[in-house]
């Protein structure tokens, strides 16, 4: 925020960012803590959102807002849509929340929301501004959020996995080198399932994104798997121009 | 609208729609003409949209000003996404003419895009409010429109050819028997290029959603075709599981 420029915000249209991370274990989804009344712990989770400035576009406006509630910053977001019931603020304890908060609390907020998949180790998130805690909650134990941000996380998800059948994803969630073991379990974390292990092999084998290496996994108890990294032309090749559908 | 009560505009937020209409050869858009001061007709044609009502929501919203300007009534849409660059007004022809029918002309404004994609001989569009016509235009011939209403057609037309791959469609754009064929030209006139014949009947034949005929063209010059229907059940249950990608 350029502090010698007053800024004005746009009391209907907000940005709401549903930031996904893997840890080589499970898919996380970054959320944060309100103050307030909440009657249990789910209604005080939010997804970082706030109100967009007037002079800035949607997507600088969901960088700075999630910036200024966890201090993530430089992160890649893709828009997955627009939410605009009128009545997505229903929920009483969220109303009382926005009265402590906003000069127009009663005003029809339509909120564009944006998602991201980042590697968690990569960041520390820091709460600020109104988020009194900024933590990742695993995907599979949340069953409801405040305001609508439930049914935006999902839709969310919806999105992502779609986009796992049509480009490569994992280039910054993996180590630089890895086993196939890992990788399938980065896929599974994401799609929420487990997969046929010598169908994932093929398949990923074939877009041609990966380079064996020389080196093999050492001090394991079982048969020592073969490393791989990523063939980054390739992979941004494959990226940019989406391919026929990994069909898990 | 229901005359006894009192709607209000909301200034910030309105809906475009996108409506592509393939008439058995060509992909075409729905576009509407607006009166006033435009250097040419590229810029005097509009996708219909208008501001949203503070209490509607955004798809009755979009199916309302549809119907609105253009008649055209009862249309699935499905939501392109937000478009909000703060200078997405920046054309000096579209503020005067923004200034000639709103009462917040200067107000910034987010527009959510909806498209669809019908039959043409199933609607017959009748210019009505500040519409001054509604036609269809061939999308390869669109170069231009008003406000970033362009780059609200494109990323609609990239989203319906994406939705191709992973979706049947046609069931409500051919009539009740067609040839493979007809099918093939209505899914070149969308991706906008040719397909492999072979390639084309092998894959569409795989996906199980088409029932032959006994019948066969009649009065043709060449071999007469095999006609075929669409499977209703199989082409639903596809349309809601998706299948794994056309490759085309």
């Amino acid at each position: 925020m350029k502090a010698e420029k007053i800024q004005q915000l746009n009391p209907n249209v907000s940005v709401d960012c549903v930031i996904f991370g893997f840890d080589f274990e499970q898919l996380k989804v970054l959320l944060i803590e309100r103050e307030g009344n909440f009657e249990d712990k789910s209604q005080r989770l939010a997804l970082p959102g706030d109100l967009i400035f007037n002079s800035e576009n949607l997507l600088s406006a969901a960088q700075r807002v999630l910036e200024e509630l966890t201090g993530l910053k430089d992160i890649f977001l893709k828009q997955v849509g627009a939410f605009g019931e009128p009545d997505r603020i229903s929920k009483e304890t969220d109303k009382q929340w926005l009265r402590s908060i906003r000069a127009n609390p009663d005003a029809r907020v339509i909120t564009i929301a944006y998602y991201s998949l980042v590697q968690i180790t990569d960041y520390a998130p820091q709460a600020n501004s109104f988020a009194t805690s900024a933590n990742w909650y695993d995907v599979r134990e949340i069953e409801d959020l405040a305001f609508d941000h439930y049914s935006i996380l999902r839709q969310a998800l919806d999105q992502l996995r779609m986009e796992l059948q049509s480009r490569p994803v994992g280039f910054n969630l993996m180590p630089p080198k890895f086993t196939l073991g890992q990788l399938q379990k980065m896929y599974e974390a994401i799609l929420g399932k487990s997969l046929d292990k010598r169908n994932f092999r093929r398949k990923i084998l074939k877009l041609d994104i990966l380079a064996p290496l020389e080196e093999k996994q050492q001090e394991v108890s079982h048969k020592p798997a073969q490393y791989f990294m990523f063939n980054e032309e390739n992979y941004n090749k494959l990226r940019e121009s989406g391919f026929d559908n990994f069909g898990f």
